[in-house]
């Protein structure tokens, strides 16, 4: 069994650390391919809970250190669970819509709060980071096992699958504020790259929108903007 | 000259980077003790002003690569600002309150969208990681630099020192919503630790208030859930 560091041309991955693996095993357990474990783990009620539950799954558990010191040699992490990558499509409904992301960790922010605002269904615009990354599935907390992504080569293809969709673009030159941005439904949220924002062409094909903010900064960061996005479009929907 | 990698006992710190840099000769420029540049660093126009600018404000440059070897060994930086900390206090007016926040980038982050919104104070309830440790400079791209950080050695201290402020605890057990709080001035917006939130006594002497979102998450995310308050808190002043 050959452990390798994950790279993107690889069909599997990792969700490094006991609760990312509950969460894979919990939404993905037919993706499992293996539980590491490590001899460093104490003997617990959880780790009785997680040796049972893979029993029942069918579901190899391999104990040794070296998969950690390949996948995980500075962190404190005694478990981690291997996952066959999936090929995924977004459905219809509301879209987020990312366009050539380059941060794992702002990817993995931005599918967490996603998933918070009930928005499982996202659209990545290549060239654009790796989905799959452990970084990315570390920094969803676990939400990247229950949204659905989907990559495509350009805004176009996008735009010819879902031609019903009203999309709105978040751009700093945008003169509509999201204050007095109309919603109509079924809406896709669309965010730049996090140096170079959205090409000024976009607000051709979708309705653009600003945060408004001061002067004191160039631009919000990308997950907290598009954190924004999505809570403000989805506030009538969280109502307690 | 001796170049010390960064630590939280050093009465100075770096800016890493040509952007950082030029926040920090902007908005702190009597704190800088002198600047690094690599031999890797072209010539350009932007070089040009750089020296011009330490020339006029009598700031010596260092040429060479040793501070970059020990300070940003494996970064794509070539100019780096090295500043005298600041012990600051913060004015009257709205505040961020951050109890026992243990991640710099988080912390950054936070930095930055509350510069963003206005809110220029930010008081950090001890044990919590250092505002001037380079991560959390990096992650501010630079608001760092124009926001007053204080901190406290705890609540109370805090609350005696602003007696008068209204406080809104952000915590998952909060009965309010954001959508349904009323917003009394001057108010402080206290958010807790990433993996323990606010203890449950904070209700007691604050305004609790949720972010309301689905079960699919079991929290948003510190400078997300941080971010969507003081946007919601301060929306009324951004207005286009």
């Amino acid at each position: 069994m050959k452990i390798s560091r994950y790279k993107k041309e690889l069909d599997y991955s990792y969700a490094l650390g006991a609760t990312l693996t509950w969460e894979l095993l919990k939404y993905r357990p037919e993706s499992v391919i293996r539980i590491y474990v490590s001899p460093s783990l104490k003997e617990s009620a959880a780790t009785e809970r997680l040796f049972a539950c893979c029993g029942e799954l069918g579901i190899g558990v391999v104990s040794g250190e070296k998969a950690f010191n390949i996948l995980s040699p500075k962190e404190n992490c005694f478990v981690i669970g291997e996952f066959k990558k999936t090929e995924q499509r977004i459905g219809e409904g509301r879209h987020i819509v990312l366009v050539n992301p380059s941060d794992a960790g702002n990817l993995g922010t931005i599918a967490r709060t996603a998933a918070g605002f009930g928005l499982e269904n996202i659209a990545v615009v290549r060239p654009a980071v790796d989905f799959y990354d452990p970084r990315t599935i570390r920094a969803s907390m676990g939400a990247a096992f229950h949204v659905n992504v989907e990559y495509f080569d350009s805004i176009e293809d996008y735009r010819a699958r879902f031609p019903q969709k009203r999309l709105y673009a978040f751009m700093l030159t945008a003169s509509v504020s999201i204050h007095d941005t109309e919603i109509r439904e079924p809406f896709s949220l669309v965010f730049g790259n996090e140096a170079a924002g959205l090409p000024d062409e976009y607000a051709e094909f979708c309705r653009s929108v600003i945060i408004p903010h001061s002067k004191g900064i160039d631009s919000l960061n990308l997950p907290i903007a598009a954190s924004i996005g999505m809570y403000e479009f989805t506030k009538n929907d969280f109502r307690l």
